[in-house]
């Protein structure tokens, strides 16, 4: 299929993940399953902090892009669903792990594992899920998968110490923004979706084309979370915004801001995001800000371009009620509002 | 070898790690140049961070026993190095996160990377440090040594929230404190041993006897460490001591102290330990406690014991230097002042 023609069925296709969702509903079911057996421990604690993370209820997108693709490649055995909750459990770590706080973030009052039962905690049940991880990979018994998924980690683990780097730093560029997201978000996602090519060993092109698929998809849904930080409908909508900010994070939304605005904004930003000091109101400000530069708009479209190149990848995959649904997932991560 | 034999062995036996240091200078300097070349990043804060731990010179005891139980199983290929750094990877993850503090926990001034760097950074590059311990195990290519480390670190987190459970709990049984070091120390010490039978392809009972010869190494080993920590001596010496006094941690020489002492002592022990309210000249009289009651001579007594227990496991292995320096490095453990 020409590229253009593929455009159009990426343009046609609604943006969601209904059709994933359903096309999965029994592998999703088993995945889920496996995730609460092996996450208990003699231990309690352990399954009560991982309960309140891995139950809470995410969108398990990493675990069904692992799914989605084995289905594209026609597979048919059992071994997806174990690798599935290995993505998962990799993805729950990193969380657990990102929400570390050090003393000076106090002010942050969010209900993560780390605010309820405290740093400590939730950083050693992080490493139990990680190393059970390892388990449910070990017992798969494929090395390739074992090396994508190690390679993986250690490449998010980078990225997170970059994004720590250029936390606070106004003379942070696009491309260092980039980096960081595509190490400490799109490479789990590539990692995922690849699995489905080694699990079915297809040829080293079709791994490239579904780690492309992953990756586009997962820089996609990080721009428009970084997006989202800063939506006004979201903060109408009384969901939570503006943690980013807080942070002094520097995400695409802010970069563009800072360097679309005058002399006044970047001291604006430089204040509250170099020297994290933020007063009453900030917050309503930069969102305005972010606004009025048509940083919001960017974000998105730039979002949609990575949406758009990631169901291109799929060009090479027969077209199927899988490919169609990893198509409307990918038009959904360029293109949600949760 | 009759065992009676083997203990007159172990007790002639000069407690040391010289021997066994002399017998793998080659291959720890092998083990050395490859943790320092696996530890860099692009990320220039991680070689920097990881470098104050890795490179900071411990006696790198258990890279040492996958070395020393490799050559006592005859091994003369290279695959141990490797495998050797792998695990003292693992050990550096875990001690960069076990360094992890709460903000409740500031009053401590120590020097660890987690109180120079801050706590995010240490847990992601202990997360880095873990993921490049895989990624050695699966260039090697054994599942069964993949098996074997991803179980252990499993058993490793679980010992380490055990220990928090038990914090400041001064009704924590012996038997919970010895199930808390069997899994956060002995594991690993097991684990590295086990895999120099697995390299050599001896049978199961080669391998349980390494596993026996690493744990009872292990638990000896910390059994001393806790020890060390209400060390008269080591405070005359200036080194640290009272770190675990001042975490609230409920070690072997608090718990014979508590269970022999009076009804005033079991007051000075609940205040300090389970209320945390610790004054000046409390360390001190902690130390003179555990002393008087002979709770430092009861610790060391059982060390030794598990360091007999541990030259006993090689008695199935021939006599030669790698025996002999096992043997004296189990001596070592339960027998040590550093």
């Amino acid at each position: 299929m020409p590229v253009a023609n593929f455009d159009q069925l990426h343009a046609a296709s609604k943006p969601s993940l209904d059709p994933l969702v359903r096309l999965l509903a029994g592998d999703l079911e088993r995945v889920n399953r496996l995730i609460v057996e092996r996450m208990q421990s003699p231990v309690a604690l352990i399954p009560q902090l991982a309960g309140h993370i891995v139950a809470g209820g995410g969108k398990r997108l990493r675990p069904m892009l692992t799914l989605g693709c084995a289905r594209l490649c026609g597979y048919h055995g059992d071994r997806h669903v174990a690798l599935a909750a290995a993505v998962e459990f990799i993805h729950t770590a990193t969380l657990l792990h990102d929400d570390v706080v050090d003393a000076s973030d106090l002010r942050r009052g969010r209900d993560t594992a780390n605010a309820v039962w405290g740093n400590k905690p939730a950083v050693l049940v992080g490493d139990f899920l990680f190393s059970r991880a390892f388990e449910l990979m070990v017992a798969d018994g494929s090395l390739r998968v074992l090396e994508i998924l190690s390679r993986a980690s250690a490449v998010i683990a980078e990225g997170e110490v970059m994004q720590l780097m250029t936390t606070g730093n106004t003379a942070t560029t696009e491309a260092e923004y980039l980096a960081v997201i595509q190490s400490k978000t799109a490479e789990l996602f590539a990692a995922a979706s690849r699995i489905g090519a080694v699990l079915t060993r297809r040829s080293i092109h079709e791994e490239e084309a579904l780690d492309q698929f992953g990756r586009n998809l997962g820089t996609a849904f990080q721009l428009v979370d970084d997006m989202l930080d800063f939506s006004a409908r979201e903060a109408e909508l009384g969901k939570s915004v503006g943690d980013d900010f807080r942070d002094g994070k520097m995400t695409l939304p802010v970069l563009l801001a800072l360097s679309r605005g005058n002399d006044e904004e970047r001291v604006f930003w430089r204040r509250t995001l170099e020297e994290l000091d933020q007063r009453p109101g900030d917050l309503e400000r930069a969102i305005e800000l972010v606004e009025r530069r048509g940083a919001i708009a960017e974000t998105l479209m730039r979002a949609r371009g990575y949406a758009a190149a990631a169901a291109r990848a799929l060009a090479p995959f027969a077209d199927g009620p899988e490919r169609r649904a990893l198509v409307a997932a990918a038009a959904f991560a360029g293109d949600r509002s949760f």
